[in-house]
């Protein structure tokens, strides 16, 4: 059990650096300085997560509750910033994969935590979903441009069915650690789907 | 008094559909995807509900809570998705009625539902305006443009107004029911009165 | 303690009528009308330590609960919108003078706030520039545009290191008044500092 633990820990820290790392590249293109790299880094890796914990009631939030969340976001912005060099010659389709890995983590383990608050199926997924996208939109919000998830790509759909896949999963009783790597897996595979295919969500014209 | 409760039920019911048709328009004029709809259905329709309870304490909101609420406003949000043609079509005096009766009952329903949390009076009818405009601040925030409520119009000044009368009510002990339906009346007719003489906020040249 | 207790409240409300002022002159400069100028001296006075009491589990926030500051800040804002002709003649360093304190007392009693709470120093230090800052990025984004503060300034870093003071302080066990006047010295001495000589986080080139 406490393998399990430290893995999922791992996991989990692993996503927040990730998605920091994406937030303070999007705040260097964006023309922030430093401190909005770190703003960026940290909105990014844990903005989804503080909505989700203000919704179902579990304040305070992780990321304000327990210390090595913000520093890590931190350390990795500024290491981003410092390096942004190399951070620019990363090859894209390595960065589209560690960032559905970390979408899939985050929207799977964001419903999980929602369930576990005793919020009902259909919400805990959407909660998920927050988790995983959340960060995002502050990120468009802060940069003064519509959500980039609300116009365009497969991405809190793949979110969304990740979490349905968790929910049923658990209904026919899978155990834990498997529902967990399905659900994940489901999210991930068709994210990377959605990108290289080119996957598009239909529009209305108006 | 059962009777009551499935009217107010009804009532809110049908705000949270106008509420979420208006927001699935605004979508779709803003080129945003299927999901950004839903997205803007739910935030329009729950948005200024889910503000208040964060702010009265009232976790996890009742947008959370109860999945009646973020399932009728997909279902609306996707409704007027597949049908938007048929929704373009409908009469704008229609539309302005129906959201100035949206507004009046949630600005009178979010002022109340203050008052039984123990917040005074004055904060809670800005509760109660907060409930009537705060979902459609946030379409604006997600649509990358100035709230148009803090811009132009008569529209949370009336459903301050509307709370103001709750207040004033409930002072000199009307009947709920009365009191209710008194106050959701002057925000609904101040409301469609300044629309339809073009009401306007006073503006200081700067 | 009865006095320092009075000293403390208002030096709190001169700090929030500053900012409600300091909000109203935005509003006006971004032509909303008296509505938006009474919402911008809300949100800009109080948004801050709105969402850091959201942050750290103390709801209903102080701004919801006391009524005084609300109408602190709604008394500033239609003040400064029947009076503009005058506000726009405050010499500008006496603006950002009192702008210095009033950023400086909110970082203080902010982090104070936080460490009261049982957050540990390094968010409650967050928490603080969150309070002195969060205001004015909500501002911002009200009025569509990338929060300045992470563009450019030396602002919420000032806010930032005046926690630290205060941290610090705490540590070697300062009494409590002289902790609050160092740390409040230390952020507005360099956010002085750094108005007075153009001082800039730096930026990486994308």
């Amino acid at each position: 059990m406490k393998r399990i633990e430290s893995v999922v820990l791992a996991a989990d820290l692993a996503g927040t650096a990730v998605f920091a790392f994406e937030g303070a590249l999007a705040a260097m293109h964006g023309g922030l300085d430093l401190l909005g790299v770190m703003v960026l880094s940290f909105v990014v890796a844990l903005g989804g997560g503080v909505i989700r914990d203000l919704l179902i009631g579990a304040t305070p939030p992780n990321a304000v509750r327990d210390w090595r969340y913000p520093v890590l976001a931190f350390a990795t912005g500024l290491l981003t910033f410092v390096f942004h060099g190399a951070a620019r010659e990363l090859p894209p389709l390595l960065v589209t994969t560690l960032d559905s890995a970390g979408l899939a983590l985050f929207a799977v383990a964001g419903a999980q935590k929602a369930l576990n608050f005793g919020i009902g199926p259909f919400i805990a997924t959407l909660m998920g979903t927050v988790t995983g996208v959340g960060g995002g939109v502050i990120r468009d919000l802060l940069l003064a441009r519509v959500p980039s998830v609300l116009v365009t790509d497969i991405y809190a759909s793949a979110a969304f069915v990740g979490g349905v896949a968790l929910v049923a999963a658990r209904r026919f009783e899978v155990p834990p650690v498997a529902t967990a790597l399905l659900s994940g897996a489901v999210c991930f595979v068709l994210r990377m789907l959605a990108v290289t295919h080119g996957w598009q969500l239909p529009k209305a014209a108006m």
